[in-house]
């Protein structure tokens, strides 16, 4: 018996740029971030629901990149939004057949515009074609800008589960444009919130301190302060990833999933009525329920957490609270995460725990808390 | 106009371990690999072409495997080896599916015991699968235990291209067991010999002495010769992939692709005839035609390169090679490496230089004496 052992680092590096009016003429963030490349083609992979809710956009990108100097732009794909963009591989085949019938290779670029679901699809299909080809992100959500679309996953559904298929593949880079978000619902706006408070309340009480005193202009959606918040939730993101220790995940914690284990669920039981940043609001207010009854958070310290999420217009609570099957959410959690289960809760405001156990009955307990809370509320 | 950097670093660390008798109770690599990942499930998948030309292994595999404390395994699955398993996703869907159903975890294992094509397609799942199910490789073939099985690409072929998807992914573990090279044919033993001689002849002058002077004892398939040929072609393979400066290929150059451009054409004119050795053997044969005539070989070093490819039995041309469209050939290579051509080439025996363009009518001059040599041969 001989034994070999092979050990080498990779390094990963991209640039997060925060501009407006991406597709102006005078704009040159994207030609420059294609040229260094040589890169000579490129497809564009544009989420419908945008295109549809910013008439001529459509027009502006097509004349926009197809005058780009140097750049082969072959076809913009348009591609639906939301988790119809994931559901099984048919949206990431048909980029893929795409990059092949174009001919792009590995110094190509797909260029993918749009909501989380949209860049997750296009950036599944660009780390499996040609092992590899590059990936400009330019998200146009809250949720995607601030947390997701600046990260390293994509993935597609399959088999019922939501990310089955999917890789870590860093971009080649991420473009955030404040203006493509005036063409979003406001519950869209406020629902991608959740993410900021969320990261807010585990790893940075001066940002949560921001949120709570900006929490009227949020809720207004007033267009400064929401830039704000995601360039800061997407720092954090971007730290967490550089210097969590385990870009890839390979370990069982998942530490920037906290509220994450019941969001899944709820989004699942209201059929997706529930926006990914709505269940994650409550999934925040249900583990921070939990955390005072295990004396990680004062009474006050959870009070102030409910109330940014009440302020900015987020739920604390749904119907659908009561049909989640709690030990069964846990479980699918803990397998999703691979190994032992880790749950993440707040120690306080800036800082979190994780934790392998949760006791049922106390969160059980802290179910009907959020329940009572929300019919009275009500009345 | 803000922009952040993000930047990290990953290190993928794998063990690659040769033995003898994997599936023998006395041997424990197998459980030693599993057990300190706290893997609780793993299916198998088995190559078909591998357990049809070894009667009884299956029986062997399935007693040894389902004993394993510890180890909850799951299913051994069978595939259709060869390209058959690389056409399309259809097979990586099956093992995905299978992964799915039985609640695999990124932590589990995928175990692929096969020749490179099972490997490859086995890997390509594992990979996509949770983004990342782990993978330990088995590999079967002289091919694929001295070059690709101990590397980090998978994938499957798509729309008419070879490895059109996959990803760079480095595994759990490879084991690499001699015995199982005992049911291959010689023919297969023999190609799979050509990646050994390629690698030396770019590479290890020494390990290309080795193979001059026991070319006798490869042709006649010794196994102690054999097996140490695999173990200096893998160490070579690895050690290329931790210190040549890219092991995810993102630059244009691939260094270990001597002899390939042609050798990837030959092998679809034949439809497969040729095996994958073969071609890389006339693939190596043409280079150094051309490395001579660019006075990067002399006239005896090319000599001493033909005539170990040809006591160990490889052809060094083949009636297809009159078919091979060379510009296209080359354009295809370039286009599959993204970016610039570049080519691989000796400079005397046991160094390389890369090319960026290759005088086409020069190579056919090439072509015509190997075509020439063949027939000379023939009579």
């Amino acid at each position: 018996v001989k034994k070999l052992r092979q050990e080498f680092s990779v390094t990963f590096s991209y640039p997060v740029i925060f501009t407006r009016d991406i597709f102006s003429t005078r704009n040159d963030t994207l030609p420059q971030l294609l040229e260094p490349a040589g890169c000579t083609a490129a497809v564009v992979v544009a989420d419908a629901g945008l295109l549809q809710a910013a008439p001529g956009l459509h027009d502006t990108m097509r004349r926009y990149l197809y005058a780009l100097p140097g750049i082969s732009l072959r076809e913009i794909v348009v591609v639906p939004g939301g988790e119809e963009a994931k559901r099984g591989e048919r949206i990431a085949d048909r980029i893929r057949e795409i990059i092949h019938r174009y001919g792009l290779c590995r110094h190509s670029h797909v260029i993918a515009v749009g909501g989380g679901a949209v860049l997750d699809a296009a950036g599944y299909a660009a780390a499996t074609a040609h092992r590899g080809v590059k990936l400009i992100r330019v998200p146009t959500t809250v949720l995607s800008q601030s947390d997701a679309g600046v990260g390293i996953k994509n993935g597609a559904n399959a088999f019922g589960s939501k990310n089955f298929l999917g890789t870590f593949t860093p971009p080649a880079a991420v473009v955030n444009d404040s203006d493509l978000l005036r063409t979003l619902p406001s519950r869209e706006v406020r629902a991608g919130m959740a993410e900021a408070v969320k990261v807010a309340v585990i790893k940075d009480s001066t940002f949560f301190r921001f949120l709570e005193s900006r929490s009227g202009l949020l809720a207004a959606l007033h267009p400064g302060t929401v830039e704000q918040l995601i360039e800061r939730c997407a720092e954090i993101h971007l730290e967490h990833i550089r210097s969590g220790g385990d870009p890839f995940e390979r370990g069982s914690a998942r530490p920037l999933d906290f509220g994450h284990w019941s969001a899944h669920r709820l989004e699942e039981l209201t059929g997706g009525e529930l926006r990914h940043g709505e269940g994650v609001a409550v999934g925040i207010a249900l583990d921070c329920e939990y955390a005072e009854m295990q004396r990680l958070l004062s009474s006050q310290e959870k009070e102030r957490v409910l109330a940014v999420l009440r302020h900015i217009g987020l739920p604390l609570s749904h119907p659908a609270l009561a049909e989640l099957n709690i030990p069964r959410a846990l479980e699918d959690f803990r397998r999703h995460l691979g190994g032992h289960l880790s749950v993440t809760l707040p120690r306080g405001i800036g800082a979190a725990v994780q934790v392998a156990r949760v006791d049922v009955p106390m969160m059980e307990e802290c179910r009907r808390t959020l329940l009572r809370r929300e019919r009275v509320d009500e009345q």
